[in-house]
């Protein structure tokens, strides 16, 4: 529990209403409750406010037009309300990490580096000469291969495998099932159309701060290192295939894939099931959109979507266009018999000189 | 072994033929043998009678011409002889529930809630204060959750992993590799492009009769719960993102992927690769195309196919109109010479009264 | 460390140059330090050259000017340098099969054939009558089903699930998180909406020489079996549906998909995200571009694109004119209104006597 004016006090906002109510937790707009805080991402949401039932609401601090918000909730108005409600449910449901040692199932290797503030589950796995920062949890069934480098406060979820010389940095997360480190695609074909396996000996390394998805896939260099740039985030399923590279704080939502060797720029958006192909370059900031195939190099701040890829500005037209094609078909079909049938007619005229020149 | 008479009593058909033949098992139309019982779904399939070599077939009831089937083997008449074959399948492999207890390398947290009735493979972890139902079986390597709670009847394949606080209805199927609550894709950005991830601190619910295949991933609901409403199937590398809710009796094809907080109906079919935008309402019985990409909300009984997705007919027809772009692209440009040709033509002809008009 | 010329040797390769240097490794060429071996995949990749430092370099044998290769590094002439690499690679990182025996936390169900040469990681659980061939090594995590059969040389990485009855061959590579031999998607709708799950009683076959990447999930066959032929490779989060049959040496790259009863010949191709529908055939040595969607048979040979997929070059015209749409319907509109004005203008003269009987 918490006043209204310590909330507010919590995200430098500013107070406005009853600051003595109590407060018991966060929750949605449509879920809260009374005796409850949420927020109001955006003042184009302000009609959801009707039946919200929180009894404090964080809120944009500007514009000035805000103090008409039709509600008689407390307000905490702040720069950013989506921000200052991630703080504020984190004060709500902390999670302080438990040093619960080594559970007595977990299997070590040879020459392990674990500190004293550790979390290993049951049933997990290191393999000899893993070393991991403080405050590392690494939950039941999770297998870590030899020689990997685990940061501080990081959190890898069951079932997690983790291949050998992994570099993971300082919290990071990694949901269950998602496989760090397995070898790429990488085959020669040989004279009879048989493909023969290029051993891969590079490595994944995953910065400070990146959150990977579940059932995730990220293979491995095959020389050299795959690279996940610091505070990226990696939604479920995605494909990051041998040495590719994405910048900071980008984000690859479910499902998409990104091809050997290409390598993102900071703060690019890759959307759901989108496909790059591999050695592209896609500028900082670029945004590709969902379901789109990228089959050439993007620059700064590009906005695409469509496969082959476009100007998303461009691809919305086409598609508006595109629907019409019968009909367009059609038209032309109609067009092409009455211009046949208007030169037909004309012929039947005297011929001008100029056809006559044309016609020689 | 089974008479057909007695396989006819089992599945309430209509026997034609000699009902003493003995049965040893039910296979596939091309595989089954002398001595098998077979099943003809549908009449159109008739022509693959020929190399059948089933002892005994299931046949629909109707329509009366199905009496000329060319087969000497005995018949079962039914309403629906897939339904039929199904039951005559569980009659020859019986798959009763083996109580084998719990398996000495299996780890269950405090106060877990467990019947004696039970079937916990090895290495399978058990976080505190889980909640299994009657007959429910756990395969090695699944891990779950505290609090997480888990109906009658349930099977979890190797290697699943439930996060905390998930509910699991009864005769629930979970292949193996799946993932049920991790966290959802869910992210604030700060002023200098930096994601900041929001704490999900809702659930997943599994209704009664659902199967999930391999690998899927299910993600937990930011507030409140992401829900797969009862009977639903969700085929292999399925991608359900936080706080979707599937309808009854749904199905969604694999690699299929549902953005956040989209709902759908009842018996709505999501064929492979599609994709459906966030925030979306698709109404019962709605049908989205293989490879789909759907932005808009789509009533009930719509069928549709594309990206955008269309109307499933009208796709029909601009796809096949699309594959002759280039010859429109032709016929417009030959249009246009010849348009202008005409145009300068009749130019050369005094001008009628109306152009003289239009020309001021 | 091994000498140019010994390393000549090995390959087969027309030595130039000083066959005396010692080499440590092979490396890539925008990676290889002076010490290390690199090679040209291809004379198109000349250009790289300028920056290697490698000491020796692979090269290919022909044509002729290949003499005039701008690099000082001692040369190795060889028919495929691609291949000539790997066999170098694999004499600098040999990775020869260590018999670890079984780990004491690993699970073994009853009347199993584990041959002496065997390492079973920790925490790997087989069932009944598993039979393992000679050097198979399985990692920690990984589930074995009762009845499965596997070969010779099989590597499976951790958390691999193996479904009951299934067959591996010999020298198989399964990375983690795959699942082999899941139920397919098989349902049969009732009367009232519902889907009634099909046992599935078929199996899953892999044969030698294959390798599956990772959370990549083949279905066991309904009836029969589910195939993937001799020397394939399949790439990660690939999706083979039940009955399925992949001939020999062909490549599934990453998130494809192939729906159930679907055959593929030799050597074919299928590109990321393309997904094929049920029950095709598909001819060898086709190529199925990434992200295309296949609905029909396809040709030995055929090079395909595109949703529904044509064939490929027609596809890159197509997507060619697409873009152009926007302006091809607004020349089509300016077209009609021309037409129509003309056709106008031409009705104001007397009409001919073919546009009098065309009228009746």
């Amino acid at each position: 529990m918490a006043t209204v004016r310590e909330l507010a006090a919590l995200v430098n906002g500013e107070l406005e209403g009853d600051g003595d109510l109590e407060i018991s937790g966060l929750n949605a707009l449509d879920l809260a409750k009374a005796g409850e805080i949420s927020w109001l991402a955006d003042l184009r949401l302000t009609k959801k406010l009707a039946a919200c039932q929180a009894s404090a609401l964080l809120v944009p601090r500007l514009p000035p037009d805000t103090t008409e918000l039709p509600v008689t909730a407390a307000l905490i108005r702040v720069l950013n309300p989506g921000l200052a409600a991630i703080k504020i449910q984190r004060f709500f449901l902390p999670e302080p990490f438990m040093a619960a040692g080594i559970h007595p199932t977990a299997i070590l290797g040879a020459e392990c580096l674990i500190p004293a503030e550790v979390k290993i589950g049951a049933q997990a796995v290191l393999g000899a000469r893993v070393r991991l920062g403080a405050q590392v949890s690494l939950a039941p069934g999770v297998v870590v291969g030899d020689d990997v480098v685990i940061g501080n406060e990081v959190v890898i979820h069951p079932n997690v495998t983790i291949y050998p010389k992994s570099i993971i940095g300082d919290r990071v997360i990694i949901h269950s099932g998602s496989v760090i480190g397995a070898d790429g695609f990488g085959y020669v074909i040989d004279e009879t159309g048989r493909p023969h396996k290029r051993p891969h000996q590079g490595i994944v390394r995953v910065e400070d701060d990146v959150e990977i998805g579940a059932n995730v896939c990220i293979d491995r260099a095959t020389f050299g290192e795959t690279r996940i740039g610091r505070g990226s985030k990696i939604d479920n399923l995605v494909q990051v295939g041998h040495n590719v590279v994405v910048g900071e704080s980008s984000l690859l939502v479910a499902q998409a894939g990104i091809a050997g060797s290409t390598s993102l720029g900071r703060r690019v958006l890759i959307g759901g099931q989108a496909a790059l192909a591999g050695h592209l370059e896609i500028g900082d900031g670029a945004r590709i959109a969902g379901k789109s195939g990228v089959r050439s190099n993007q620059k700064a701040g590009a906005v695409v979507a469509g496969y082959p890829a476009i100007e998303h500005k461009k691809w919305l037209r086409v598609c508006a266009v595109q629907v019409n094609l019968p009909e367009m078909s059609r038209q032309l079909r109609e067009l092409r018999r009455q211009v046949a049938a208007l030169a037909a007619n004309n012929r039947q005229d005297p011929p001008t000189s100029k056809e006559l020149e044309k016609d020689e």
